[in-house]
């Protein structure tokens, strides 16, 4: 169970300190923050509660909302995101994960969207790499590219970080994003080609699609994705970081903390450890 | 307006006679056809009314779901495609879409059902070209992968026709399906260099995703695909086909059918229309 982190979504109504307390608790060796339990927990006091705990921070969610295109918007992002870089680095993480934004209102040009993505990420790269920490492209499902992420496949994400040195612009695999991919396992293998994976995050995809289609974020098991396929792809590559478990799903947030992370760390036994070591 | 066609699954309530009469109404030159909506008709009574109104046939939908993993699975699924091909035929289409099919229950082995979909295409082809029809792969969006259609891009379906002549396998363009991709261009350009555009479908993505997922589809100009674009892609093809409204949409189903159709006309005359020739 050394590489098993509990990204802190997953128990939503725990704070920030109830959750490092809890993956203390379960033996776990990271967690996965978001910034608003930092902000409620203060950042110097969540980073010694961590620190404290003895974990590992695996990623700070969560930077991005690059789509803008009007120049207040533009300036609010950069702002925010600088912000962002700097807490990861403050938190002991180098990897801020990013969900790039959807389309502005009222507008459907997802090709200039990208680009506009395309240029944030080089505005913001330099400032990241003197804090030490990478910019985490997360391709979301195609579900959510006009209003969160026009960023939906592996191989968009890595050509968007291609300009970038691989210190500065990485990507993270989400089987739920992800797992649909016809050519996932050439995305995969790309990305550790070009030292681009930064975490990797286990994540069923249920079905029906919850009415609020964020929800259908599903605990490993309970849904389609097949772990064994894709945590092969990911350990061929030879990735040796945390595995974070990210759920947004009512029924699990409505769940005991202690229950959701033994359950957590059940399924990751049974579905994703047998298959993360490359063979 | 000579080449918009009506769809019949987009004025749901209507039989297949009143929706050949509501297209003739309104000056529509074709129809895309249900296999249940020509069943209750009759498929000799079906192809006259169609005959009889002046109207094109521009697609028979559908056959496919063909990733049944077992053998009473796989033989029911030949059988009803080539139930499919021969209705196609005769009502005068050499169009007939097919949804290939998900995940088997409990199966969670992606690759394994696009294997079965590219044997079955195999077991097909010749049957289809003797029937004069060609087997059209619809890529569905994403959401649908596990349980509709495990082809989910241009790409992936132009690499599953790949074995077999422009003639016997085709694929077709829907804009709710894969406005989202980020090669798009790529895959319509080669579609069309590859002679593989039997159909171009438009329909809108609706914001939020409804309840039942698979009614998000929308009258263009109420969601967020951009129809410009998708149509230049098209057009720059040299694709000369009929251009098919097929929207599955609880509210518009429950509106006039003469209504909803003139509706659809307006915003083919303003959002497709406009883009239809290549420049």
């Amino acid at each position: 169970m050394d590489r098993l982190s509990l990204n802190i979504a997953t128990t939503k109504k725990w704070t920030l300190r109830q959750a490092v307390e809890g993956a203390a608790r379960a033996g776990l060796p990271a967690v996965g923050l978001w910034r608003d339990r930092v902000a409620e927990e203060g950042l110097a006091s969540s980073a010694k509660l961590v620190r404290d705990a003895g974990l590992r921070v695996s990623s700070l969610c969560r930077g991005g909302f690059l789509t803008a295109s009007d120049e207040t918007g533009v300036r609010a992002a950069l702002e925010d995101n600088r912000a962002a870089i700097v807490e990861a680095e403050a938190l002991g993480t180098d990897a801020l994960i990013l969900v790039v934004g959807g389309l502005p209102e009222g507008d459907r040009d997802l090709a200039g969207a990208r680009a506009r993505v395309a240029d944030r990420l080089a505005d913001l790269a330099p400032f990241a790499r003197d804090h030490g920490v990478r910019l985490v492209l997360e391709p979301l499902h195609p579900m959510y590219c006009a209003d969160r992420a026009v960023v939906s496949t592996l191989e968009q994400a890595l050509d968007l970080a291609a300009p970038h040195p691989a210190e500065e612009v990485a990507v993270v695999v989400d089987t739920f994003h992800v797992f649909w991919d016809p050519v996932l396992a050439g995305g995969i293998a790309r990305a550790g080609r070009e030292n681009r994976i930064a975490s990797y995050q286990v994540c069923d995809f249920n079905l029906p699609i919850a009415r609020d289609a964020l929800l259908s974020r599903g605990m490993m098991g309970d849904g389609v994705v097949d772990f064994a396929a894709v945590t092969r792809m990911v350990a061929a590559t030879g990735y040796s970081g945390d595995v974070e478990v990210e759920i947004f799903n009512a029924e699990i947030w409505d769940s005991p903390g202690d229950q959701v992370v033994a359950t957590m760390s059940d399924r990751y036994r049974e579905l994703v450890l047998p298959h993360l070591h490359s063979t």
